[in-house]
């Protein structure tokens, strides 16, 4: 497998997350190729995203249809280590790895019951105006609840 | 086949609908089967349903952010007659079939390029107001253009 | 509501499922109307269902590539009684309702937490051949199996 | 928008594509944040990829059921520019940018009619065997098909 680029050291980066949100692979989510498809995986990003930020009580605010904010996908990105199939059960793991302005890199890892890494992503969210669709810096206390196990940038 | 329940003549019924939408089928919407998943038929009914209200130009009203009405689904079938694959072009029919006070009731037919039936359903649509989530009737312009090509109930 | 043609007495029909799965509403299955898009309830469906086979013990033998039994959908409709939202826990219910010489009929009905009815469905599956595409009726201990909470018709 | 790691000089990039292919947003695609959903461009990608494939006389033979390789994913991104909605119709433009022993890296971008591009990406594709799950080297016919527009690397 070749190198990362957002991950340093594979070892390290395995054990520094700390919030894990469980998935089940369904059977209309597997391809005529007999796996999962290569697509969902980014859903299941997204479902522990949320999953995540709901547990740092950031969610509600971005689902108030009258508040201003919303989050969205700056970019993603995903690597397939190994090949998924129906049925399996899969942890998929996230943490805010940098937070900006109005930004947070997040990294996921997916593993398997047995702890081997299957998939690993990353990708930044940014939080923006939905009247005029640019950037909203965080609120201090957004960020110290981004930062609680991170360092900030 | 056992006699499908909204279908009276079959013969009839498939030279009845006048509008059309063609789909392909793509890589991620077949599973581990190798067919097309049963669940993307009702994908391309809403696919082909919503192109027929744009070409009816009833679909912008219920885009608009400020309007009070949006179409939701009140109920939904399909038919399998035929195993469908990756990369077949595919036509799906839609008509409406009966208009109520503020509803209708779609048919759907969906043909490979020989003309043969692999899918047919139906389901009706509901008029409804985001406020108050209750059905709202149809104005009579609306009525008009539903019934265009069909009696009204 | 008008009348759902597969159930007769709503009361009873509520009571009459022993299996059920839990599934979220993720983010991803919403649309821009603001609640889960109509064709997830399918996904649903099919969640459901698979799982009630695995409990029943009878998925094992349809998904080993070398077999040449496979389970196809024959048909499937779904009653939208309820609107529902990003992150609602829900229940989908499954049984078999009627079981037939190569196929089964299941009952679906989709609970929020608080017991509430927000969906209801039914539809038949077929048991076929890959290599001939041909109905493959039932072994007696398939049929003993699915018919176990149910009378055999 | 800060630069794209994938992309040395954005106009020259722009117009480096000789290939593309039509998508229109579906309604089930949006999100309840009114756009297309984060996902979906994913499944774009591949849509086209395939397409691609095909154009190039290369699908085949990785569709066929008795045929030892097929092509995987191995690695995916995707950098969004801009925000895009319900019923716009897109180009899905795709290359293969770089071209390995056993493996192919494309580019990918998403323009609207306009030609202003919404979403960036690039990705890996590696052909393995069914059988062994290891990589194949490509054809020299498969490798000389892939590098008619590009140098091999």
């Amino acid at each position: 497998m070749s190198r990362i680029s957002y991950i340093e050291n594979f070892e390290q980066w395995q054990t520094s997350f700390s919030f894990k949100q469980e998935v089940k692979v369904r059977f209309s989510e597997t391809d005529m190729f007999g796996h999962l498809n290569n697509t969902i995986t980014f859903t299941y990003f997204e479902e522990a995203r949320m999953e995540y930020f709901k547990h740092l009580g950031l969610m509600q605010k971005w689902l108030e249809a009258n508040d201003d904010a919303i989050i969205v996908v700056a970019d993603l990105q995903c690597d397939y280590l190994q090949q998924v199939f129906f049925d399996e059960h899969l942890y998929v793991h996230v943490k805010a790895a940098k937070i900006g302005t109005s930004s947070v890199d997040l990294h996921y890892m997916i593993t398997r019951e047995d702890g081997s890494v299957c998939y690993t992503g990353r990708g930044a969210i940014v939080q923006i105006s939905k009247a005029t669709g640019r950037s909203l810096p965080w609120a201090e206390e957004v960020k110290a609840v981004l930062g609680q196990f991170q360092e900030v940038e």
